[in-house]
């Protein structure tokens, strides 16, 4: 078992190790059968701000959240210097910008991919205008997720439509201003149910090549095949230089987006074994972040709870024993290799972590101080009636 | 290959063959990322009506809608003379009826699974009256779609649900009246991502069971885990004497509601090949229904289409030359066992059906006769206004 | 966190948590592309209840072997006086009797769903006569797990096969004699590919039913699709009065059989957290076997790691506080719920098992205890030769 | 409906497609469970060829036969004289050299990517000897399939493997002459279970793309996720110019290994579509092999049953209307492009084929050709007796 040596280092380690949050994470969201509304959802950009220093308060570790272009800034540019405001009053930064290319009516056939040139111009116009966006508010990466695809064989030519979008990178990657990065990540369907453009890391590992040395792999763990080794991939991209970062939340089915680590915390714990956090410039370079749909658990505690899991397995990972577990490996020791990685897993690293939080000043038991905080109840009150509004949830 | 004895058998066959639309087959759906809005789409009951009288005068086969309370019949009894005035108008009878367990806020945490007992009373109210609703419209079948279930381990019961499952099937089919049926539907996932408390044919039918006679399972096509063999279930549920009927649509990864037979037509070809439709009594009790998502292709259209796919797999499967078959199965020879039911697959029945078609005084090509009718145009500019409320389509 | 009562309470529950290991676990076995060959694999039945033994003297809690009728018992009955001798020998008992209906080449299209009637009786007596094994040798459990199934569509008739299991499924109930239990396994593929006739637990469940009050369902852990929720089957089950018993083993994509808690360990511990140890009656009717193919990791080492990990998990699951639990369930509170659950995971319990160890008079590290022992050392010399004539692994 | 011009272009086309056929195709094979062996099965490479002239005859269109080298070469270069005195004899093409990494022990824990370098080395070197077979015997294509993985997680470092890899792959590709290619297969499990080190197409890309400009990647369709979609990897790699060829074969649930269009021929067809055979000499880049385990079947039956098959849904995809299919696909017509797609799928180009072989001189149903030539009763009886000694059939 781990010696208070090892747990140490591993707090150590755990200074470095930052969370974004996603503003739509604090507003309702649901399936497509519904959505479960919740009185307190934040409905306004200043909420969801609020809601996100509430969450930096409580754990310390999230200073920064991702915001979505059409949601959170839709008068666009005109919107900056409110973002800038809230920045400034909630100490919250800016983190990831995210364009929206799947929720106009015109994207019906695809965006980027469509088969009509003025639609693709005007979405990489959109992509072009994220990137200004995220220019002046500093942001350093804009996280492309493209919808596109096709839901029937034969309905859509795919060979056409890689060429479409290796162009529409392209000009975007030349569009990035000194550090800013462009994140590309992959989904294997949904709402795309026959092919999806850039369904699988592979493809998203090229385009990214072929559009510049600025382009990563944004990696969410729920957009994956059944089975499918997602360390693995994280290994490749890392030995690519390709990795971006992660939309980190957790599913069983499909893309559940589910708490991260709700239902697989092993693997989490894994995919946070194959990145070297020793490494600090490197370690800096990828981004971690929250993507989930909060549909039945209230959103703040959600974020909450997964704030915590992420900290508990990332300080799992962190007690591994890698002198020891590469000797083992290197002798194909099986069993004794893996109880080493295992013992880590199994190392109850809660008193720490309560130690850590102390040591940072923020609450020992956050979950319990945002119940003690009666946050919820206040802003169920402030923002129930506009939440009332919508009668029904069926999507 | 099959001869025209053969053909001819199996088109007789399709003279028993019918299949039922569903009333929101004709709406407005999508994806929890938007719907991608039709302006033809249908938004009252009279315009669902009317488009599925034009599905059936084009095809001749879809003498049934199916309806779902909530959406159809708002006003609960007091909706029920304005369906039986849109059935005597447009000549298309009332199907199955739908209760609704998963649309109200209440049901967040399940509807006759919830925890709370006096939302497990609402929620069995509601299929009561619509059992009621479906004896004062002469309708046969209930169709009972649970979304029930929970998104976290730990959060629920699974096993005290079951129990309360149980009792509220008992008194349902107590209820029943007649030769009325409970077709109860089961589905792995979506929208709960943990358990859903009807998960697989095993637990429909063991409910089914249960609950009495008259109750029997719904297969619905897009309900199954990946690579699971659909037409196994099926003979399962016949040798059993449970199998209700079918919802119809084809999917690819998850319960996709894709049109039927877009993806593996294969497959359903050997669906069909399992339901002996010799037996002209046990064929009647197997109700055959679409349940399709229609967000990229027409409404009309997509239906249409998807009754001529249906009618080509059903004609395929009827031309099986089953007693030859029966011989090589029984001497385990595999090439030409597998060799005859293909050769059924491969034979074009196409202009066989076009032949029948005429037989019926239908159009031949339906697709075409409806892009002919103008229809599609005429209900575009008089339902269009209305469609173009809703602003956007994020869900 | 529980406290030291929660700890000394699922201590106690230990004591009655006994796992049954199978003979072939200690023999070589591999994959279609070929068998790892292990020096010290046991080849005589002999072997096998030597290893056995050892496991039994390291963890104290593995009294008995499951034997295999053709690998153990070539001889048939003439083999029962030898078991008979090495039960009274080794201190191991006789455990579950597994008949064989894959191997013969007369199984090549099914063995009780074999279309040829000649074959279904000769399957069905090697099955009989297993029960009268299984009698003499003062064995409860016949374990019957069936290959049976077709490779292509149209090869054989899934319905007729229906028929054939249940009659055979009948005679063979109607042979056990006093206590006997005939437990029914089901698997979705492998080794047949387009259907397996016992496919699910819904096919078992049925069957088992219609069998007799002394059949009940066999879950392998390893036997699901993907995504499958294990422990709500296991909660069916159990509620219907039909589970069992489990052979335990862990997998990432098919039928991996790799060392249980190895892929998923949370799952595991879920499956325990269904199942009521409180009821004794009730828990002794469900029989825990592990069955896996322990094609890398050393024999014995892997069987050992496997006791400890079921120990493990099923002492979390022990822990977990069930009627705080059941209270916020009720309430419907989600994370709380959660993580009530998920504090008992998260517990370490393994100084608490190096203590119940202790007092059990068994090594407080059983895994080093067999490092220490030069047993498999011992094993390798002795058995070595014997192993080496095998020249290739390729199956 | 195509018309007849449509037809003549199809069968023009048709001229072109060759299948490569596997030496173990002929031989016995099965699952872990056991082998159903064949009395007629091929032993000697003698015997494998002379069904593979067979096979040619009756078709017309198998010029060349896969050879394994471990299995058809077990004296590696001295065999290869014998190959050339029966390729002379036989008038069948040596085609594609496959090397063999996962059958000696010492691969237990990887070849190319074993952690022990002696054995990289000599991994490495049995790749470097089969290039010169392949040298010596005219050969185009080295097809190299890598077992390597692991098990249990944290058993061997992911990355490290990579590096190993990369620099393998490397020193193989400088050892090309010529013309010569090495095929890159991957897969994502088994007998690995845990990870595979070439587990998908991203991977074996990369590799491709790292090891030189003639390193292309073999796509086996049995080596995907469940639902990935496979046609669009085809598009991709033929994009990059990184198509090889490709290892037909059918499955259902893991890399079944059944034969070609038996599950999903609509897939099959849809690849096809893929690929333009427009262009011959990138056409001619495309290895189309079978690599099927032919376990059921007989062997030669099954061979010529999945080349038919083959040529059907080659034939049946090069009847598309590509003009058409394009502007309805530019104008994002849905259905009209799907329909225009499928028109092409239920063509029943069973009769053209026909013709099509009367014209190249071969039976016109080869099936039927085969089962009147009476050879595989006579090569049961002169092969009967050698392959009766094998007793058992467990692996």
């Amino acid at each position: 078992m781990p010696d208070t040596l090892a747990l140490e280092g591993a707090l150590t380690r755990l200074d470095r190790f930052t969370i974004e949050v996603p503003s739509w994470g604090f507003a309702n969201t649901g399936t497509r059968f519904g959505k479960f509304l919740q009185a307190g959802a934040a409905t306004t950009l200043e909420e969801k701000f609020a809601d996100a220093a509430l969450v930096l308060a409580l754990t310390g570790v999230t200073p920064s959240i991702a915001l979505h272009v059409l949601w959170d800034l839709p008068r666009g540019l005109d919107g900056v210097p409110e973002v800038a405001r809230l920045v400034e009053k909630y100490g919250v930064r800016a983190g990831s910008i995210n364009p929206n290319l799947f929720q106009d009516q015109e994207y019906k056939f695809g965006s980027l991919c469509n088969p009509d040139a003025g639609i693709r111009r005007r979405a990489l116009e959109h992509v072009l205008y994220s990137v200004e966006i995220a220019r002046l508010l500093g942001c350093r990466d804009i996280s492309l997720w493209l919808a596109d695809g096709s839901n029937y064989p034969g309905a859509q030519s795919i060979l056409h439509r890689i060429g479409w979008l290796e162009t529409a990178l392209l000009e975007i990657h030349s569009a990035l201003a000194g550090d800013q990065r462009l994140l590309i990540e992959y989904k294997p369907f949904e709402p795309a149910f026959y092919h999806t453009d850039i369904a699988d890391w592979g493809m998203a590992s090229h385009l990214a090549r072929a559009a510049g040395p600025r382009a990563r792999v944004l990696v969410d763990t729920g957009h994956h095949y059944q089975s499918q080794n997602i360390e693995q991939i994280v290994a490749w991209l890392l030995h690519l230089g390709l990795l971006g970062g992660f939309h980190f939340n957790d599913r069983r089915y499909a893309d559940d987006d589910l708490t991260l680590g709700s239902i697989d915390p092993y693997q989490l714990f894994r995919i946070f074994h194959e990145i070297p956090s020793t490494d600090e410039a490197e370690f800096a370079n990828v981004a971690f972040m929250l993507d989930q749909s909060h549909n039945i658990k209230g959103k703040i505690e959600a974020t909450i709870q997964s704030v915590i899991v992420a900290q508990e397995l990332f300080a799992k990972a962190s007690v591994v024993d890698h002198s020891r577990l590469a000797e083992l490996q290197s002798a194909a020791k099986t069993v004794e290799a893996e109880e080493c990685l295992r013992a880590a897993f199994w190392t109850d690293v809660r008193p720490a972590l309560t130690a850590w939080r102390e040591r940072r000043g923020v609450p020992c038991d956050p979950l319990r101080a945002l119940a003690e905080s009666g946050y919820v109840a206040k802003v169920e009150r402030e923002r129930g009636s506009r939440n009332a509004v919508l009668q029904s949830s069926y999507a």
